[in-house]
């Protein structure tokens, strides 16, 4: 099945907004077997909407309409369909009985224009909106299934959902695209392409093929996975065999195959041993423990942080000794290690992790560059330091000294068995 | 001017990626007065694209396209063009004689694929890449100019900026849209709109006009300003006149005009009064600190952060009294005081912060259910203490807990003449 997805709205043509509802669109129709062929974002203009219903009758399955019906003068997505189809709009009592009911219970008056929002094209099928006024609408003309839903994500994914239930999937049979992301760090895109393409490229061919798509994000490297199969337990199936396979030639730079961040990953790693922990940050700022606070639950295993930024700090919270910064420089291997052990000592938390560097934009030395970070990990099982030169700006600098100290840690537990997940 | 973006690759047309260029492309655009009437994203398919190219031309004044411009089968731009204008590819000795010396540079080989990036319509006019081996193109035709620019950003950016400089703005003579960004923190979306509304909406049929639309963020609502005029003196002039209007009816609820984040702004009240700040959290986990650091230069005034998840720490390294936990809860404004005291005092910082709460998505009592969080603020000249039940799940409590700790630090300040900025 070909779908084409159209957004409605004024505010996607300027430069503050993306039509992010497409992404959420794409996966649930892919599920089902469904390819969207075209984007596009009109603005909120009656006769170009009313073309572009024109032009998909008939020449795909499915169009996906988001946006544009609300109650004001702006909002024409009724409207261009009814005139695109040539159909009435009638009211329609439920509809309206439920927005008056909706403003009564919330203590308000509804105003006249709200009445629109009751206005359905002869022949179409309503989708009752719990969250919203503006129900979801469906008609079928020419081959083409027309799907209309609200903007706001909270109204629109259970009327999508619903739809796809009723109308869709019927359709569409056992067929989908079923995906699984594979998340890499501390190799570049280059290089793991390079171990991967000649991979990947054989299942383009395979009975069920897959796809792969490599994405360089920020302190890491995705591949998507997609497989196209007759249905779900063959997706799935062959998505296994795939991971296996990769990470055979990746090896343990590959730190979830299951979709999760970096900071579940560890925390797992921290459940299974017992173990807590506690960080000294220099130039991560408190990135380091927010990330690893972000995971629900991370209070049983997270004891404490601190962000000694001055030197002072470091010396009277973490013991780190004033000579030693003197001798070394506050950026160093010997003042992260003398910051993780000052942590785990103080704290008595089972691990303790150093962070010290040059964030930039300013700092920098011809000997210690912009970049430079030096990461210390010290577990009961023993330690490691190391020296990293990151690039890029501030934010990417604090972002990737936290990603390659978790990636430390993993790495010295990756005896465990929760490093790979299947 | 109207214009049509086209975004080209399969990729968006993944649940993976957005066409985030566009973004951009707009901004720059409307700055010399030209509209995007339409974007859309099509597949690596020559003849969808090829068709889009006829559709346009004659009926806009501009369509930029991004992307399908490598040298794989995959990159079917340069073809479809040539294909819808009826025009001939020649290689062009030049742009193939800078794609050599690009991969000699590189100690690369350069595969015969890449020839196909030097490939031109007859007729077009090469854009030189210096990031990148795809040249820019563009050509006109049927009065609609078309430009060809690659994917990536950085290689994007350059070549859009000297189009416009070179074919676009000599045509679209000095009317343009600018724009200006007002953001508020403390005020709900409804709230907001329903004292601003009155007064932009004035500004839709003032002399320069100016539409307003209002974005609701994590933790903070953005008017965004956007004026029509017939130049950029008399744009910045009616957006200066409507920012001044919005500060009268919104007062201290707005804390930047200007583009700042509340970070930047709190270092700048810091940095006018030479004061340092210290911060102890609890359910923020670190976040405020390094939002703070964020900032390029904070370390002149960021002293230390501490995060103290366990009741422990926050006795041995804050001097909470464990009574005082005892007594009112570690969730409490007794405790965020005392965090805070706690914090400025063993810093020596002249500001200090203390926040406590529950995150969630577990921890709630009925009495203090999730998102409650209590924050105190302790300056020379005082201090605040507050209790707020944010809503929303914990990454969002975390942020919300950060603004406010930051908005109430700020309020405190509000005498200084950095607040507002013309």
């Amino acid at each position: 099945m070909k779908a084409w997805i159209l957004a409605v709205g004024s505010e996607m043509l300027t430069p503050f907004r993306l039509d992010t509802n497409s992404l959420a669109i794409t996966e649930q129709l892919n599920a089902v077997g469904c390819d969207v062929r075209l984007k596009t974002v009109v603005g909120d203009d009656l006769e170009e909407l009313a073309s572009w219903f024109r032009r998909a009758v008939g020449s795909v399955d499915l169009v996906v309409c988001t946006g544009g019906l609300g109650p004001t003068e702006d909002d024409v997505t009724r409207d261009a369909l009814a005139r695109a189809l040539d159909a009435t709009l009638d009211t329609d009592a439920e509809v309206l009985d439920a927005i008056r009911e909706r403003f009564k219970r919330r203590g308000l008056i509804m105003r006249d224009i709200n009445a629109r929002q009751a206005l359905v094209p002869r022949g179409a099928t309503v989708l009752p909106n719990a969250n919203g006024t503006a129900p979801g609408l469906w008609i079928e003309r020419g081959g083409t299934g027309i799907l209309l839903l609200p903007g706001p994500p909270r109204e629109m994914q259970p009327l999508l959902e619903r739809a796809i239930d009723a109308y869709i999937r019927p359709n569409a049979g056992d067929r989908g695209l079923f995906r699984r992301v594979i998340r890499i760090t501390g190799r570049s895109e280059s290089d793991v392409d390079a171990v991967a393409q000649p991979v990947y490229s054989r299942w383009v061919q395979a009975p069920v093929p897959i796809s792969t798509t490599i994405l360089a994000k920020m302190g890491q490297i995705e591949l998507h996975l997609t497989a196209d199969a007759p249905n779900e337990a063959d997706g799935r199936a062959a998505l296994a065999g795939a991971v296996r396979e990769l990470l055979d030639v990746l090896g343990p730079c590959v730190y979830s195959t299951d979709g999760r961040a970096m900071e579940d990953v560890i925390g797992d790693l921290l459940r299974e041993r017992g173990w807590s922990i506690a960080v000294a940050e220099s130039c991560s700022g408190g990135l380091l423990a927010s990330r690893l606070t972000d995971v629900a639950g991370s209070s049983d295993y997270f004891d404490r942080g601190v962000v000694s930024y001055s030197n002072r700090a470091k010396t009277e919270w973490l013991g780190v000794p004033a000579e030693l910064i003197e001798a070394n420089g506050a950026v160093s291997e010997a003042v992260a290690r003398a910051m993780a052990d000052g942590i785990r000592a103080r704290s008595g938390a089972s691990v303790g992790i150093g962070i010290t560097g040059i964030a930039g934009p300013g700092g920098g030395t011809p000997e210690k560059p912009v970049g430079t970070v030096c990461i210390a990990v010290v577990t009961p099982n023993g330690g490691d330091v190391r020296r990293f030169t990151f690039i890029g700006p501030r934010e990417m600098v604090k972002f990737q000294s936290t990603q390659a100290a978790m990636n430390m840690l993993r790495l010295h537990l990756s005896d465990g068995p929760s490093v790979y997940r299947d």
